[in-house]
């Protein structure tokens, strides 16, 4: 059983419980904020948000120079059905007035419904309680619904509801914070209000990008059409108003409006029971592809129960989507998508839901498109660069140095492109989408690198570690660019002898000349290591720069980001991030363990850790090089990050990488899966602390669960064909159950 | 007789000619725009400056981080005392109606005057004679006049002017040009506008920084006052109407508007030949002092004057101001004051007028307090950083890698003010100003910079060269940075010797351990040399990046700045301008001259001179390597870039860093004069092509002409003692008149 509590009322904790409580199915996200909204003064983030639906921004600049974008994708906030005001007589409820007897939420995993159950006393003693559901559909993604049930505990008269639908709706916003958007700017205007039936459909426009988006709203009173949303109750009794609402965009639909109609006409005609119903078994079905059982901790188990289901609400389900950096459940980021959803949370789906990881690749081969067009912009003749930050495929970032300067997207996107390659096998998929992907990012790699004597190096890029600027051979860019080329040579001699090579070569124009150059270019790429110190060097400079004693910074100052110049950062030694260690989790390859282990412990003490995308790769490491408590200590924090608030953001949104990375944690960290050439390869291990751990995955046509206790690990086929495997280094054909026990390092 | 003149009427060139026949005297500023106003859609930018005023104008972002600046000085156009509308009758005076029989613009450098010769028939046929002549004061810099004639040739009937004074002023924008202000915004709001007896007076308010201007306005017609600008007139005769004008603003004066009046009332009680007078007097003073002769180049000669005088009309004239990058004839940068002013202006100062040159310096002392600031938010405890741009002392640059972090300008102010010590000696003026600011300027140094191993370095700076970006152990900022220290500790040094060092010891709190590290800093300095190539690096990176092959790109590319991104530029071998070239202009001591001739090859094919500072640093490199036709070359795009518009922006403004560029090509070109520790030395050569040259310059207390000829090279002691100077390396005392050969290397 998985269920969220939180009790009590806090106005302080209201924006934080929005993000914690949202209702999301991949396509619509609501925040979780209260129906009868909050007084001036509070902290609430109302928002309802359409995954891939945009408006375009001008970007402005002070002094703009070529290339800078001058738009940007901006996830908007869409009409908002969420308002219902409750009247009891002539007095309306608000938790900021009267007496609140209780008040809790509720997020239960199982159902997929998100709940406040209430109980109100008026300033005239008349006492209600309210139990307030709401459900975004996993069965139809356009569906959003509430289920408002007022009971009376001593009063007798009218209950009144309103309830609105609302077209006026601003973008949340901070100008002091760059993760935030710098501007109220309103993103929609609305075109259309109408009633069909009794149903309201509202259609809005976007300001910028000619784009429609459409709510249709229906109520049931006690199950059934009410003209007036109001009854008369009596002690004991209670009354039930559903809102039904569905959402469609004009990039999935020709007429929103229409579309909206006729999905909740089609809902409306069951009852609200059934598609609770529907809602549990779809939820059901996900846990048992996903779950990820934690035994001898429940607090941790509760928190990997809430990451999963976090990510299942968050990620895209068609090509023209993907998971944002704040998922659908806040205006963080501004909607868009970074490499976080190949490198933090592609994995999770890759091994769990082979359907969805296909659709989150078919999103970067949607792009492929704007990725060219950012390629010439940037100065190249060949190939695509993935744009930092996006939704439909534009460069939306107005910082270069952290922004288009990150050319190891490339790197990230062909990499998730692989693993799912070499997961699946599945060569029609490599013809369709994914070779030419591998093809255009390495056709990138070529060009932006060069030869310096024997050397490819590749100049001014910016790693993952965002306070480290503009450098000359990142080691994490350039072993990410030397898998991706040896990657497109391999696909497209294996589409070769498929005889399915043509189609890409057609589009991508790669050349037999080109292909060998990508070979050259991967066999000779620079890998900076310093002799001296034993450890690979984060880049060309890294290392002569004076170090930031990070221990002696007051603990008010973090992140750094927000208290210190980039220059400042940049000409020291400290690491926002994971850059090297995320190296070396995404290839080992030919890396000697002790270099592993020497650059672990060199740089781990200069990481800031200010990027929620650190932490669980520091685990994950940590268990690669069998130190279990640190991996322990990590995951804990990894784990907690949101729940927590930690990064004391939360309430702009979730961080959906992190909850990648408390997967990761678990089946990368301790059980050290990894997705190779070979197939999947595990190293089991224990932390202390645990009792154990299990987790099913797919591996080609198969799926395989892999139970870890203190009497041993055990792998289970669960479907499909025997799996071969790798454990512990050794080939293994998983048919039954094989068993074997845990090692330690 | 210098004189610039220029036939015939084309409105395409009115926006350049507003700025090549502007009127200043470093305080008022007024462009050369047409008196009767232009017709909508033809380019104009009207203005008129006062050097030093500002408005604050709030940076937009689209992510702002940590220390990115909120609000940019501006200077902005001032109330327009410009306009003056002429009616024959009733047939309003324009050249783009009726006929012009004859329309040019003369600029006498001699007079001190701006005028425009018209010739006009009107559509009914009457011919009128224009006179137009503008003044801005060197007497009295508040002044700025209009002396209006029109003689009729065959009219008869009433002439008519309407005259005004507007406060409606809006920036020129251009959106796509990083190097012009982005929005056409509005700084100055009317305050008051009164009359005070004939009067009138306009008050206005900048928007944002509380600051106030005025501009005083009176009027004459035909020498006298008049109610009514009008008269009657018969052919061959003429009437005159004249304008004063006074300017006066808040940072000057507490009540401008007072200050203003008065000012003009004083003036207006004389006639306005006496101004005229005085101004000829004024500039004639000016020229005696700071002509440089060309001999057997008239193009040359008068490209010469050209830009002295409009150094001239540029330079502030006080503490408050500067030299902007366009001076006072245009909008360009916004009116900021960069490294321009030390590098390439303040040598013609410093060599011809010891007052002025000392005003400079006053000015970088007075803004301390702002680089300072600028330095804490930049991450260091001690010393000052300069701002890359600004009016009053914040650092107004809104993008960092082209702006704070060229941290050289520390070095250029420092630079300035060694200079000044060097050749005038004046150990009252460092106690006062100078050795604070080498001081505060050092510290910054040893903050910025660490020890690497035994060497100091300096890390993710970007020197003169923007085209490369946040780079290690830039040679150019690092041989400064040495010199900076050196200079410090040496005249701390001689302060200390003479009793004066207390007050900048208690002004900075520097201690003697931070002389010491001043030293030792400066004697580690990381001078970045290849050995293979035996040339001095740009950096730590530079030499391995990819080479851009500048002579394959059409023309039309370039400025490369506006059709490349800056990490494609930053990635390659390819260079705006001058940069290790420029170290060698400024600090020989040390070089090897083979090493200085094969760094000057190296870097010189890279360099696309795209920043108008560039070529006449490769025109004085090029002389002293010898390559005098080279030098003839680079003296010759030098000479003209703004008389021809080479650049295409000479609209925007006059190029005044370039200006000063023709002053150094042939002073520090052709003569080789360096000012160094041990004063004042010479390697005059002559190019082919010149019959020789000539100029004076101060050294000490003395003035020294120096002549180069065929028949040899003279100095001639024009003033003060007998004056030490050094003559191809030999020490030389000058007491009367000094002859010697030219030697050619």
């Amino acid at each position: 059983m998985s269920i969220l509590y939180q009790e009590g009322f806090d106005p302080a904790l209201i924006a934080r419980q929005e993000a914690i409580f949202h209702t999301a199915n991949g396509y619509v996200g609501v925040r979780a904020s209260l129906e009868e909204g909050v007084p001036e003064g509070v902290k609430s983030i109302r928002g309802t948000y359409l995954n891939g639906f945009y408006n375009l921004r001008p970007i402005a600049y002070g002094e703009k120079l070529y290339g800078f974008p001058d738009e940007q994708e901006v996830m908007p906030g869409v009409a908002d059905a969420q308002t219902i005001r409750l009247n009891v007589g002539d007095e309306l409820f608000s938790p900021f007035t009267g007496t609140l007897e209780h008040y809790s939420r509720t997020l239960d995993m199982d159902a997929g419904v998100s709940t406040r159950n209430i109980t109100w006393r008026t300033e005239k003693g008349a006492t209600v309680r309210l139990t307030i559901d709401r459900l975004a559909s996993w069965a139809e993604p356009a569906l959003f619904l509430i289920r408002y049930r007022v009971e009376s505990v001593d009063y007798e008269g009218a209950l009144t509801f309103e309830s609105t639908l609302s077209g006026e709706v601003r973008a949340y916003a901070d100008p002091t914070d760059p993760r935030v958007a710098p501007l109220a700017v309103r993103h929609l205007a609305v075109e259309k209000a109408e009633r069909r039936e009794d149903v309201e459909v509202l259609t809005l426009k976007t300001l910028n990008a000619q784009q429609r988006m459409a709510c249709a709203v229906g109520h049931r009173l006690n199950g059934r059409p009410a003209g007036r949303l109001s009854a008369q109750v009596r002690p004991g009794e209670a009354i039930v108003l559903e809102k039904w609402c569905a959402f469609r965009d004009s990039r999935r639909a020709a007429d929103p409006a229409q579309a909206a109609f006729d999905i909740l006409e089609r809902a409306m005609a069951e009852p609200i029971d059934a598609w609770f119903a529907r809602q549990r078994a779809a939820v059901s079905a996900f846990w048992d592809r996903a779950r990820v059982e934690i035994r001898g901790d429940e607090a941790l188990q509760s928190a990997i129960d809430f990451s999963l289901y976090q990510l299942m609400q968050s990620a895209g389900r068609d090509a023209l989507s993907s998971v944002a950096a704040k998922g659908l459940s806040g205006e963080g980021y501004e909607g868009h998508y970074f490499w976080d959803t190949e490198i933090y949370i592609f994995p999770f789906f890759l091994l769990t839901d082979a359907a969805r990881a296909r659709e989150l690749l078919r999103f970067r081969h949607g792009i492929l498109p704007g990725a060219k067009a950012h390629a010439r912009v940037m100065g190249h003749a060949r190939g695509a660069l993935y744009p930092w930050r996006t939704i439909a495929g534009r460069e939306c970032s107005s910082y270069y140095p952290t922004g288009s300067a990150q050319y190891h997207i490339n790197a990230d996107v062909a990499g998730a492109v692989l693993q799912y390659w070499h997961l699946s096998g599945d060569i029609r998929f490599m013809a369709e989408c994914g070779a030419e992907v591998l093809v255009e990012t390495a056709l990138l790699w070529l060009d932006v690198g060069h030869m310096n004597g024997d050397k490819f190096e590749i100049h001014s890029v910016t790693g993952p570690d965002e306070y480290t600027l503009l450098v000359d051979n990142n080691y994490y860019t350039n072993v990410g660019a030397r898998a991706n080329l040896i990657g497109a040579v391999r696909v497209m001699r294996a589409l070769t002898e498929a005889g399915l090579a043509d189609g890409v070569i057609a589009k991508t124009g790669v050349t037999p000349a080109e292909l060998d150059a990508f070979e050259d270019a991967a066999r000779r790429m620079l890998l900076p290591y310093d002799e001296e110190r034993g450890i690979y060097a984060q880049d060309d400079s890294f290392l002569r720069k004076k170090v930031l004693p990070i221990a002696d910074i007051p603990r008010d100052q973090f992140p750094l980001l927000l208290n210190r110049h980039p220059l400042f950062l940049s000409r020291h030694q400290v690491l926002k991030q994971a850059d090297a260690v995320l190296a070396h989790f995404l290839h080992e390859e030919g890396v000697d363990e002790g270099a592993m282990r020497r650059t672990y412990d060199y740089y781990e003490p200069l990481t800031t850790h200010d990027s929620s995308l650190s932490p669980c790769i520091h685990g994950i490491m940590a268990a690669r090089l069998g130190d279990m408590d640190k991996a322990m200590a990590y995951f804990r924090e990894t784990a907690r990050l949101d729940l927590d608030d930690t990064h004391l953001n939360t309430a702009d949104g979730l961080h959906t990488a992190n909850l990648g990375g408390v997967y990761l944690s678990v089946v990368m960290g301790f059980a050290g899966l990894r997705i190779g050439e070979e197939g999947v390869s595990l190293c089991p291990q224990l932390p202390g602390g645990l009792e154990g751990y299990a987790f099913s995955f797919l591996v080609g046509d198969s799926r395989v669960r892999c139970e870890v206790g203190r009497e041993g690990c055990q792998l289970t086929l669960l479907e499909g064909p025997p799996a071969r495997l790798r454990v512990y280094g050794e080939g293994v054909l998983v048919t039954g159950t094989y068993r074997f026990p845990v090692r330690s390092k």
